[in-house]
């Protein structure tokens, strides 16, 4: 299952709107297919692991990291019932749907074609899905908050200077996050100061731009659309994932409103001291109320910087 | 030799104002005897060994981090002459001594008593004795920086208010620092706005507390002698080792007079935002220049907190 949910991420984010699942099928102890949801949402991952089975998925163990769907689509039959007809002997599910058209739908479906099913509550499927649940339960995508900082925590020099805190290995990383992301949001004014470019400049990974947004009470700039507020990401539409660069007002609004699912720090060995901090006010007056709030993680070097990931705890 | 490099901590800060080292016998592939510098500065590590080894020594190899002494003293007899009439085969020194009554004297005295002996530039004994070596290079002692903060670099909320960032690990981790220096010195403002105990509260070492040093222009307060500039640490009389606990101005003065050798880092899982920066201005204008400085050599997770600890590269 953790395999499955490891594969899942192959789908992130072209699967979108749907959320991007993967499926691996087992006989007799030895991986025989897998799948994941592809570009657009369709094929399902559980429609391309069966596809690839073929007859061997005869009498075979279905791992899937989200209930499969009980809704048919005109783009295709519903995932419960290729199931029911495929001949598995066993379906093992991460999470169940919190879509009402399948919650408990396509669990029961499976059954009464008598194949033995169980969901589990995974936390890998969980944490491969957070973006769909976030959007099905509060209709917003995760947020990813991303800082490239000094060992002081500062994100320039005083006059604004950037380039560079962090070495190419870490810079190439964030291009492979972004690609991970459906949007990517800036504040207006590290917009109009530094005209980022924001794109995936990855060998093979050029396509995978994410849409540019900035936060600006203002009209967008050229090149972007604009929200108002953290709260206005309900009106990225259809994202599952947001990526925010900054600048330290936009982080702080964003942390202010709670609205940050994960921070990914990039951490460069050099003091710059009296720089520009790389979070403004969040509105933080008591410390106990800062703790128990992030989770470490991830953890890694990336050359001579270090990559950290927390989550928040909720 | 890395082992006795790790011996000769044991003996930190109480040598001083004699350097810590750390010896080793070892005798068909065993460990016979180790010793390390005493309080006060005698006996010597060596001294200690072979006092532990006894007529066993007949044959034997010593590994020591420091070159032997070969001037007498009040005190005690050169260790140079001690291992000349000890039956040692062979003697593998960590580094030279570069104290002029010793330095090539000490090797020289116990080959002539027919030992072979080599000398090495070991990096882990270098840096066992880096206090030592800084105090007769430079006469001055070597500078370890701590900052607690929180992952936005921020040592306290914008009041002031600092308890408490990090968790009790981390806090009895610094305890576990303050004893290993000599001497322990902060801001006169954190003095004046903290009234900091800055003792060693742990089981056991509650007389390792160091002397209290204040970095000021004015007179010292109560209980503390003070210096008036990072320079000045050449007055903090024999002190091989110097801790230095905030705040952001101090650690600007120490890190803009290129006087800090050790950064440790404690990192809380928390976010504060606009608060109080670890450091302040350190005349940084060229972003290039601050990289290459720092390289980690420890890390390390203590409760919820991460230890960091950066040496200067020179």
């Amino acid at each position: 299952m953790a395999a499955a949910a490891r594969l899942a991420l192959r789908g992130r984010p072209q699967s979108t709107p749907n959320p991007s699942v993967g499926a691996i099928i087992v006989k007799h102890g030895r991986v025989i297919a897998r799948g994941w949801t592809q570009a657009g949402g369709r094929p399902h991952a559980e429609a391309m692991a069966l596809e690839a089975a073929g007859a061997r998925a005869q009498g075979a163990t279905l791992y899937v990291t989200l209930e499969p769907c009980a809704h048919c689509s005109e783009r295709g039959p519903a995932c419960a019932d290729l199931i029911a007809a495929s001949g598995l002997a066993r379906v093992v599910v991460g999470l169940g749907d919190p879509d009402p058209r399948t919650a408990g739908e396509g669990m029961a479906r499976i059954r009464q074609a008598g194949i033995a099913a169980e969901a589990l509550d995974h936390t890998p499927s969980r944490a491969s899905l957070a973006g769909y649940l976030l959007r099905r339960t509060q209709d917003r995508p995760h947020v990813t908050l991303k800082l490239a900082t000094s060992l002081d925590g500062q994100i320039a020099l005083a006059d604004g200077t950037s380039r560079w805190i962090t070495g190419e290995a870490a810079r190439a990383h964030v291009h492979s996050r972004r690609a991970l992301a459906d949007a990517i949001l800036v504040g207006g004014g590290t917009w109009r100061a530094d005209n980022p470019r924001l794109d995936v400049r990855l060998a093979g990974l050029e396509d995978r731009s994410p849409e540019r947004w900035v936060l600006t009470r203002g009209s967008p700039p050229e090149g972007a659309r604009a929200i108002a507020s953290p709260a206005g990401t309900t009106a990225i539409d259809g994202a599952l994932y947001l990526y925010v660069e900054g600048g330290a007002q936009t982080a702080a609004a964003f942390l202010a409103a709670d609205l940050v699912d994960r921070l990914e720090l990039y951490r460069a060995p050099i003091v710059i001291g009296a720089g520009r901090a790389a979070i403004s006010d969040i509105g933080l007056t008591d410390l106990a109320a800062a703790h128990g709030r992030w989770a470490c993680v991830e953890r890694r070097q990336l050359g001579e910087d270090m990559f950290e990931a927390y989550a928040r705890r909720r």
